[in-house]
């Protein structure tokens, strides 16, 4: 039993309270990191493998991703649909690696056919990694990696198999054993948290391939990382604040039950898309099949502009929607629905929402999406939602 | 004036209180952004260049500055005298630059003579960059960069200047202006906060090297960085918590006053090292013009094992100080005495240390020390300093 | 400029972070409490007079109020027609005053007319004081006050007139001295804060009245208060973790601006209204003239018990509305909306209400009591008020 | 599992996070109100009889105590020899005791032979109730109530055995069902918390007096207490911050154990013990067995203003020592060393101590005081206390 202040003069005390005045270099940092290694590979569903924190944000530890297990030349193929695979094509094109794109439309899923004859063709195994976003967040899309991973099998293919899940780990169905996922990576953000730290999922094929991958990285080196984490250690300096509240989620995913944190998203998120569908609305996303349960993608109708709806919900209400990116600028708002989340939370977003739309010049009747997203929520509606869910 | 709680359904609520659950794309974060990047340079004292922010931590801001000023093949010219030069040469040759160490005795200021030296042959200028530890945390050294600076310009030398900051900047007199330093390394760790926000100062000349470096680097790109601060935004996903706290950090900086804060450092370095004193030990800084005002690293009798001093602390006492690192790990602990630190914190330090090294084995009369830095603040000693302090 | 830690062992730290470890008796503490008094005198809209706090609530303060200006055997009138008046009642008769009530429907306002009456009867000043309560949280009835002064003064009646205004006082319009309302009693918990600070508003006629009220009481005596206020003291130990949130709530207040905090609680109070409406159920409020901004209490239909409403409020949706009191229970549900919140409250909260209500059995229509806030919020609703605010 | 925020409209939003937000009248509140009512059983040693909470300060709870047990013109018998009873003293006479006060010397215990004799002499009981000051954080005095108790039946005396523990309840060997104490005295800011709960802890005995007792009270009445409190409810809004405080007290002090709470706190005020004596200067108590574990009051010598050195503490060193109260006043200041404290919070104190008394004047030599309670926190000290420890 400690009792007291921790008292902490490694480098010097900080201004912040408590906690987070803890020494970054004190044993029990040590032993707090510790449990995290472990207890982030059950939200990842693997049992093998290891489990690797980059401070800094989930684009870094795709960098990471990246330098510790490819060549230089590589040929890396990638699906391109989305705000996370275009931001992919053009860090691995930085990284100076030989990448394939192929491209599909904002709103298409993985386009799994494409891939599998692309990965027939390729009877040499001259494609390295295949990459895949598990959820876009820009197009409220969610892919079927299972899928991605049987045409991997059925062509006896080799590539590694790099998953972006910042926007589903800990709110979707993610298996990454299930799914032979090689190097999967998601983010303080994607789990209730501010951003600022990266996490990194590696297969034992992906550490073999680690051994003997040759380009150039400073902080993020694979080598070091197993080595430091073996003793609850970070290759740099530990955002410890960031440690702390990834325990809170673990434990309060733990506690509700991960299964329980998957269906309570299916049914928060079928409840605002009864809501857009209320107001004459379509997704980005360009079948119920692949609807994301952690965010959507609203078209507004072609004589508004979204930025309008953006500027509204904010400037009047106090509340921040996701704007359109890319291609969808102007066209699209999104509704993020992942994480510490409930009914009444939903039903905010979607009354302004609507107001919002309303204001922006969109021609839908003031409270008719909340009802219909009520009417799922009181147990009102008919009990089979009114789309099919993703990856069921 | 905004009123209630403000919602964002950007990517998803975090379960975290407040204003850490702000959206962390909404228009207020790129508001708060902008006003760090200016503020940043009054305490960088520089009125020209540029601020960026790499979240990850120093260390990942240090990659940044070689990745995108320097050509894989570049020589480099690196004084290797504590921890954070050594992981500077590791680092640089991971990168592929060409790195020409002069190793110096950990304890030791920057050779500057050597530099001298070396510089004087370098007639064609081939020595791309030059890098020094403005404080090292690890030996409690606080080298002299002016002195480094007429050096350069002596020999009409051409070289970046690199100068690592992170334990010095906001607590020592540091001067990127007047010194000329090019690239400008520290983190929220050394400004009150815990580590994760990674703070680059990059002069004129450093952004036009960084126009024409070619070394691949994915997230963190000058290019890119310039481009997107211009607005307010961060590369990668910003860290609103700790944005949030530099912005506390430097509204107390400059409510203090950043000649005050610098003067409060000395004063308590001061007590703390008449403390050291009493106790009949030595510090590891081989002069006292090195004696640095935010660390000091204390060498313990021979028969004294300084894990053992870490241990009691922590174990019976609650209070972590630095272990001793490389060739000093077992011979020397550290007392940090960097931040918001008064001068209760200081004799708490040495109170514990005190006890501690006594119960490891050290000959030292209990109260000693103690009253040593009492006597420096209640103002009962000499006027002068026993030791003169650095960079006066 | 202090830095650092601050250390107090006055009676012994305690296990709270920073401020709330402060020193009970520590000199800012009486700084803090000083500026309190005054700034709390803008809020209560009097120049003369004493602010006082009681440690407790508002009713330890109500408390203090009777003992310090009146005496055993003391007549006083007091309409009963809410929880606070019932309250009040019953404090009064067990102190052993001399209560005479004028009994009014729960719903109605106070009876002007009846007391007009009865203290025109009062030739001999008998009643020595009046007790109304300016808002009433359990009908959602405010009262007008200043027709009561009107009263008093048109009966040249010399009675006290001691105001309830915990849920109006800076939320509604309220005016101390223009009323000449000389006891005046509100808590923390009308200001933004949790409840723990009962807040007394005393006139120069009630400091006068209580130089010679003899009534016994120990810890909250005005002589004390008047003394220990003078040197920023409290009677008894401070909870100086309600000090600075009323510091905070104060500045808040002011950096609205006063009329801006009422006309916020006006709108936002009308749109809940419209939604009440378009539910088709009536307030407990008999006239629009008495609704309260700051609480509605709603009539569920005959066949719908009220306490369904609040459970399935509580177990489904997180969300806790106010309870029916005294002869209301089962009868009516409350809404508040007082303090810190915006239109996306208001909508949660009628959302929440509406799908409650819906499953406890009230035939409405999902969506159409937002939907009628909505229109009010979004200014698609006529610019006339259905339903004139109390007040004006 | 509940997730996402919870919406609360009872009287309205606050404007603080999280928990505090929680509505007071929500039925969570009722769950947390009755664990604590049970749990603080425990701290206060008792089985039988109940615990209430007054919200406002110990104080209040004190006239609570007497109000509801004792009537108009009662007898009682108070030693006052502190600031505790004479504020009692003060208190009795204001609410119409008929109070007989046996004067001791600040600094004397409980006068245990004078109470005995005067008990002896009261063959009619006519006094009906003996109140005691268990430690007095004035004098840093703790009595022997054991001791009082036994005295109490070798008189076979009936009197109700009022104790006040605010500053030694969690923190010193109290047994409210050992030694039959009847009113149980304590708040908050004994258990560590900011003040603004009372605790009173209320024999069977205590309740059947309160039947019967007929003195006017309105707020706190025992039996509308036992009533709420049966249902979790509080007799005035409850201060839910306070309430969530005080479980985390209790957890804690039930994880650490209360023997051990006791023991670290006799370790602790033992080393404090030891400086103040190698200062040369003396405590306000009388003996050693009266030396109070949880707070020192220091005589300062005769030509030191004791206002100086609290004065210096404050400016020079921002720590706050508590003052000499009454005829203490600027002869004495105190150390408090209650609650959350650990070696390294004793040693600052001391450190902070030692510098303003040697810059007020003192005569000591800096280190001296600090070394002394390091030689007993280091071991290094001879196993026996230089002091006997009171209530041993």
């Amino acid at each position: 039993m400690r009792t007291g202040q921790s008292h902490h003069f490694d480098l010097g005390p900080a201004c912040l309270p408590d906690v987070l005045r803890q020494d970054m270099r004190g044993p029990d940092v040590a032993d707090l990191a510790s449990g995290l290694f472990e207890d982030m590979k059950s939200v990842l569903r693997c049992e093998t493998g290891k489990v690797m924190f980059c401070p800094g944000s989930g684009s870094v530890a795709w960098e990471a991703a990246l330098t510790n297990t490819l060549n230089r030349g590589d040929k890396v193929l990638i699906a391109r649909h989305g705000q996370v695979s275009s931001r992919w094509v053009e860090m691995a094109q930085r990284l100076g690696l030989d990448v394939e794109v192929i491209d599909a439309a904002w709103g298409a899923g993985v386009p799994v056919e494409e891939i599998d004859a692309r990965l027939g063709k390729d009877c040499r195994d001259e494609i390295k990694a295949v990459f895949v976003t598990h959820n876009d967040p820009a197009t409220g899309v969610t892919s079927n990696v299972a899928e991605l991973r049987r045409v991997l099998d059925g062509n006896f293919h080799d590539a590694l198999l790099f998953v972006d899940g910042t926007s589903s780990i800990g709110a979707l169905d993610f298996r990454t054993e299930a799914w032979e996922a090689d190097l999967v990576v998601t983010g303080s953000e994607g789990l209730m948290l501010p951003s600022g730290l990266g996490i990194l999922g590696v297969s034992e094929k992906a550490l073999e391939a680690s051994r003997t991958a040759n380009m150039r990285r400073a902080c993020f080196d694979f080598g070091d990382m197993l080595k430091m984490n073996a003793d609850g250690l970070l290759p740099c300096a530990p955002p410890i604040h960031l440690l702390h509240g990834l325990r809170i989620s673990l434990d309060r995913i733990a506690a509700e039950g991960l299964d329980n944190v998957i269906a309570r998203h299916k049914h928060l998120a079928e409840g605002v898309r009864r809501g857009i569908s209320a107001w004459g609305l379509s997704l980005v996303a360009e079948h119920h099949a692949l609807y994301s349960n952690t965010v959507s993608a609203i078209r507004v109708p072609d004589d508004v502009d979204a930025r309008d709806v953006l500027r509204i919900a904010n400037d009047a209400y106090n509340t921040v929607f996701g704007s359109g990116q890319g291609p969808l600028a102007g066209k699209v708002f999104r509704i993020g629905h992942q994480g510490d989340l409930n009914e009444a939370m939903c039903l905010t977003a979607l009354s302004i929402a609507e107001m919002s739309l309303y204001r922006a010049g969109a021609p839908l009747q003031l409270g008719a999406g909340v009802g219909a997203a009520q009417s799922w929520f009181a147990g009102a509606a008919s009990g089979q939602p009114t789309f099919r869910i993703a990856a069921e």
